[in-house]
């Protein structure tokens, strides 16, 4: 069942009916829509709101140990992948390795690739299910066609995943932080050990 | 003089069109525009759709030596900053050090504290004007009130955001992957000196 929309929501059309009606009932779905509206306050996507995000993803299951993401790749570009069961290993190459660093784990409520849906750069790193997943897609094709049937919603969804890119870019550059601070103590440490 | 609006655009409101009216024949206003739109070509704002953006901003001039946004600040976290004209040193203060550390150099174009104004999480860095600043500031506010106006453009203005938080996000990772090899170098450096 789905509740009513509130407010300034645009008139649904047949096509969006439809979308949603294809979701009723689906656990998967609701879980979708629950695990997109994520943690933040500020101009949070409603329940609702969610769900219609979720009526332009793709389910699908992705078996373990298949990488649907490689770092480098420049074709697949044009999709996000929201985690609603099992794990992610996501591994990037640095130049000077041959084996592939373990950078992250992600599990339920993930969000994966979405800085290649938004600016189709070359994908950062590789994503491997370490168990069996299902997610949700959402291409950038299904987005153009949310933005223009609903917009709103669509700012909604792109503020929430800007602060998802906003949340990861925090904490990365609070390691690059550490990183800069543990090379200047290993540098006096290389200093005091070089032969005077 | 203002293009007129093409496509899906909602008629525009009595204030809508004030705001509008305010910035006719402003250069200031234009060049935000301009550069509000970025470099991106996925889903990129039109110029008009830019235009309306900065009729929800305020343009602002910044002394030189200035600093307008403070790392760690929780309070003043609900605006981000175009800069039209300038430059803004930004810089944040590692925990071994005491003086802080000159992060990034930043000019004409850069969109600064748009983390803040999605998360509102403290301020990660601070940011000085480096020379006299003119700029344009939307706060969390005037973004709440675009969304209700004018959600198309709102959210084509927060994937614009979005895109440069990630390109952001690009950098930085490679910064860390650098790191990483560095530390690893360094390692081996120092075992080599350590007596044995």
């Amino acid at each position: 069942m789905f509740l009513p929309f509130f407010g300034r929501k645009p008139r649904l059309t047949e096509a969006q009916r439809g979308r949603l009606q294809a979701l009723e009932g689906s656990d998967s779905a609701e879980l979708a829509a629950e695990l997109l509206r994520g943690p933040t306050a500020l101009l949070q996507l409603t329940l609702p709101e969610a769900r219609q995000v979720v009526s332009y993803m793709l389910p699908m299951r992705i078996p373990e140990g298949n990488t649907f993401i490689r770092q480098g790749d420049r074709q697949s570009t044009d999709f996000m992948v929201l985690v609603l069961e099992g794990e992610v290993t996501v591994d990037t190459i640095v130049v000077s390795r041959t084996q592939p660093m373990v950078v992250n784990v992600l599990g339920k409520g993930s969000l994966i690739g979405e800085m290649g849906l938004l600016d189709g750069e070359p994908r950062a790193a590789s994503c491997t299910a370490s168990s069996p997943l299902t997610c949700a897609i959402l291409t950038r094709r299904a987005l153009e066609e949310l933005l223009i049937d609903d917009p709103q919603t669509t700012a909604k969804l792109m503020l929430a995943v800007s602060i998802r890119i906003a949340q990861r870019m925090r904490d990365t550059s609070d390691k690059l932080k550490r990183y800069a601070q543990l090379t200047q103590t290993m540098q006096h440490e290389i200093n005091r050990l070089l032969p005077s």
